[in-house]
C-alpha cells in the first residue's frame, strides 16, 4: 500500500472542507495541508434548485470552480476514505495510507429519508437531492421529459426546486407537511406571504397532510404518484423527496468519534471533537442554536463556512478567543420577485425552545425613498426581542433584493447582543435609489416599535 | 401679540425635527409638543438630485408626505421663529409668542458658498441647491431651457445632479477643486471607478483647478460661465454651486447658544446643549467623528435621524445610555447602474486625522453564486482597520444595489467596535440570487487579508 504524510489532512471538499484548508495554509504557511475530495466535479449547494428551471438553466452552470486557489499550495486529492485510525494518526484512502498530524472531518451531510418511503428510494422517478453531480444530472435530464412533479418537503430546496419547475412549465404539488411553507424559518404571518407567491406561480400547496406512500401502482418500479395520510392520491411522474439532510458522519462514527445529538460530530466552540487533534467543521458537525443552546438541525454554507475559518485559525491553537457560540439560523431566499429572510429564532422557537418571554416589533415601510423612486417596493421588517433584555433575538424580513443583505445586518446585532436600544440610534447610510428613508428605515422603526411595546 | 404654550418647542420640521418629535411624543404621550417649520411643502433632502432628470422627473415627485403622523398628536404649524428668550422660555414666531418647557433646534443647514463668489449669487443662472421647494423649482424650470450646464463641487449631490443633466441630455461639466471626485468620502482607487462613470455618461470633470470666478461678460446679470485658478474660462447657461452646507445656526447664536468648530451648535453626547433644558438635533449641530473624535463637517440625514431619536428619548431625563459618540459618516450613492458606499474614515483621514498606523484588507468578489447567476456582477469591499487592535474603522463598497445595504452593515461593525477577528467568523446568510458565495462572501474575505496583512 502507497504511503503518504501530511500535516493537516481534511476530509471533505465542499465549501467547509475548502475554506477550512484555505484558513489553515494561511494561518500555518509552512504546514503540508491535503484535503480528499470524493467528487472530481461538485455543485455549489445553494445553487442546486436553479439547475432545474431557466434560472441557471443547466447543471454545468451550477458547478463550482473545482479544488482549492492554484498558488496556496494545498493538495487536492480525489478519492474516497475508507477507515481512520485515530490512535495512529493513520487515514486509509483508494489504496493509500496517508499518516496526519491534525484531521479535520468535512464530510458535509447527506439526504434524509423517512423510514417509511425509503424502500421506494429505488423506484425510477423518485429522487432526493444529494450534493452530487451525476445524480443531479439524473434527475434534470429525467424531470424535462415529464410532466407530473411532486415535491415532498416544503423547505428552502423544496420550494426553491418547485418554483424553478414551475417556471418551466412544469405541473408542480408540494406536499409539505406544514401548514405554511418554509416554517421553520418564519413564522406564519411572513410564510403565508410567500406561499401566496408559490401558489400564484401555479404551485399545488398540500400543507395539513403528509406522504405515507410512493405509489408504483403497475409494479413496474416506475412511480406513479403519492398516498397522503388522509388517503388522498396524488399522481406524478416524479417524485422527488426534499425532506431534509442527515450528517454524514458514518466514517467518524466508525472511527470512534463521539457524536451529538441528531447525529453530528460533537464539537466545542472552536471545532475540536474530545480530542483536540480532531476537528469537524460544516454540516458533518452537532450544531447549537445561538440564543438557545439547544440542539439545532440547522444546515447553512454560511454558517459551515464560518466554522471552518474558526478552525482554520485554531489548528495549532486557539488563535483568536471568538469561536463559534451556536448557529444564528441565518437564512434569505428569493421567491418570485421578492425576497424572503430570516436571522435568529422565530417567535414560536423562542417561545417554545428558550422558555423566555419574547415580544415583536414590526414595520411596514418601503425600500426607497420618497416613494415615487424607481424600483419602490414596500419592505416589512419583524424583530423579535427579548422583553427583560431588550435584546434582540431574531428577525424576519420581507422585500427586494436588498433584504438578502439587511438580514446580515440583523444577524450581526443578534450575534452581538444589540438592544432595540442601541438599533434605535444606529447609524445607517440611507439613499433615494438604495434604502428606505432615513426617518421610516424599517429595521430601526421595527425597534422603536419593540422598545413602545416593552414600556406599555 | 398672540400667545401660546407648550412643554416640548421643536423648530424645524426637516428629518431631525420631525423624528425627533414624534420620538419624544412616544416617550412623553402626556406632553405637548409642537413643531414650527418653515415651509408648508418640502422635499425629501436626498431626492433633490433626482428631480433634475429623468429619475423622478418633476420636484413634485420628490416631496415629502408633509408634516407629522396625524394620528400622533403633534402639533405643526408653519411660521419663522424670529428670536428666543432663553431665560424666559419664550420663542416668537409670526405674531405669536410661545412659551416651552423644553426647546430642541433642529434648524437644518444652508448652502455654504465661499465668499469670493457670494456677490455672484443674483446673477440669472446661478444657483445654489437649498431645501426649498421654490428655489429647486426655478432651477429645474431655469435649468430645463438651456443647454450648458457647470457645476462646481463634486461631493455626493454635485455628482448626482450632474448624472441627472447628463442622462436627460444637458452638456454638463464638474469642477470639482479636487483630482478625483467624492473625495471625502472614498479614497482615490475607488473614487477613479466612480469618476470613470461619470465621465464615460458623458459629464466632463475638471479637477485640479477651482472656481475663481463667475462670470457676467455682458454685465447683463446673466450667467456666462466661469473662470477657473489656471485662467481657463468655462461657458455656460447655468452655474450651480454645490460646494457644501453649512448649519443654519443664526438664531441659536443670536439666543446665546455656544456654538461649536465650524459653527454647529455645540451638544452633548445626548444632543443636550450646556442648557439642559434645550437640545439640538441634525445638520444644525456641532458633529464630532466617531473615530477621531475631531470635528467633523458630515451632513447626513441618517444621522440626523439618529440623533432626534436620541435627542426625542433623553428629553425628560436620558432614558438610554447609548447616546451620538460621534458620526461614522456612513454614505451610499448610485452612479450609473453601481453602488459607491463608504462607512467610517477613509485610509487618508485615518492616517491623517487620528494619527494612528491604519492597514488595509480587500476583496474583489462577485454578488451572486456561483457567477453564472442572473444579475451577477463584481463586488469589491475594502476595510480600514487599526494595525494593532484589529478593529475595523472603516469600509468602502463598489458593488450592485446590495452594496447600500452592505454599508450598514459595515457601519455596524464600525459602531460596536468590531475586530476583523470577530468578521472573519460572522455568520451571514448566502444565496445564490441574493449574495456572493458563502466561501468567498466579499466583506468576510476582505476581514481575513486585513488579518495577513495584519500577521506579515
Amino acid at each position: 500500500m502507497q504511503k503518504e504524510s501530511c500535516d493537516i489532512l481534511i476530509i471533505g471538499g465542499g465549501p467547509s472542507g475548502g475554506v477550512c484548508a484555505s484558513t489553515a495554509k494561511m494561518n500555518n504557511p509552512e504546514k503540508k495541508i491535503v484535503v480528499i475530495r470524493e467528487y472530481e466535479e461538485q455543485l455549489v449547494p445553494c445553487s442546486i434548485p436553479y439547475v432545474f428551471g431557466n434560472t441557471l438553466g443547466s447543471v454545468q452552470n451550477g458547478l463550482a470552480p473545482c479544488g482549492l486557489p492554484a498558488n496556496m499550495d494545498i493538495e487536492s486529492k480525489v478519492g474516497i476514505v475508507r477507515d481512520i485510525d485515530i490512535k495512529n494518526k493513520i487515514a486509509y484512502y483508494n489504496d493509500i495510507e496517508i499518516s496526519f498530524d491534525k484531521l479535520v472531518f468535512a464530510t458535509g451531510s447527506i439526504p434524509f429519508v423517512h423510514e417509511s418511503l425509503q424502500h421506494s428510494l429505488d423506484l425510477e422517478g423518485v429522487f432526493t437531492i444529494p450534493k452530487n453531480v451525476d445524480l443531479i444530472k439524473k434527475l434534470k435530464n429525467y424531470a424535462d421529459t415529464k410532466e407530473n412533479i411532486i415535491i415532498v418537503g416544503s423547505g428552502f430546496i423544496g420550494i426553491e426546486i418547485a418554483m424553478e419547475f414551475a417556471g418551466a412549465g412544469k405541473n408542480v404539488t408540494v406536499v409539505g407537511g406544514s401548514e405554511f411553507i418554509l416554517n421553520r424559518a418564519f413564522d406564519s404571518d411572513i410564510a403565508q406571504v410567500a406561499q401566496k407567491i408559490v401558489t400564484d406561480a401555479g404551485v399545488t400547496y398540500i400543507g395539513s397532510d403528509r406522504v405515507v406512500e410512493i405509489i408504483d401502482k403497475n409494479s413496474d418500479n416506475i412511480v406513479n404518484g403519492v398516498k397522503l395520510k388522509s388517503g388522498r392520491v396524488v399522481d406524478a411522474d416524479v417524485v422527488i423527496l426534499a425532506t431534509g439532510y442527515k450528517p454524514n458522519t458514518e466514517l467518524a462514527d466508525r472511527a470512534g468519534i463521539s457524536l451529538g445529538r441528531y447525529g453530528g460530530i460533537w464539537v466545542d466552540d472552536y471545532m475540536r471533537t474530545e480530542n483536540l487533534n480532531i476537528f469537524a467543521v460544516g454540516d458533518c458537525t452537532a450544531r447549537r442554536g445561538f440564543i438557545s443552546k439547544a440542539p439545532s438541525k440547522v444546515m447553512l454554507a454560511s454558517t459551515s463556512s464560518a466554522e471552518a475559518r474558526v478552525a482554520g485559525s485554531s489548528i495549532y491553537g486557539i488563535k483568536y478567543l471568538k469561536g463559534m457560540s451556536g448557529t444564528i439560523s441565518i437564512f434569505s431566499t428569493k421567491i418570485g420577485d421578492t425576497v424572503f429572510a430570516s436571522a435568529g429564532v422565530t417567535v414560536d422557537k423562542a417561545e417554545v425552545k428558550t422558555n423566555t418571554t419574547m415580544i415583536i416589533g414590526s414595520f411596514k415601510g418601503i425600500n426607497r425613498h420618497p416613494a415615487k423612486m424607481p424600483g419602490m417596493r414596500e419592505q416589512y421588517v419583524k424583530l423579535i426581542v427579548s422583553r427583560y433584555s431588550g435584546q434582540i433575538v431574531g428577525g424576519q424580513v420581507i422585500g427586494g433584493d436588498e433584504a438578502g443583505e439587511i438580514v446580515n445586518l440583523i444577524g450581526n446585532i443578534i450575534e452581538s447582543g444589540k438592544s432595540v436600544y442601541s438599533v434605535m440610534s444606529m447609524q445607517v447610510a440611507t439613499q433615494p435609489m438604495l434604502t428606505g428613508a432615513p426617518t421610516n428605515y424599517p429595521l430601526i422603526m421595527a425597534a422603536m416599535m419593540a422598545i413602545k411595546e416593552m414600556e406599555s
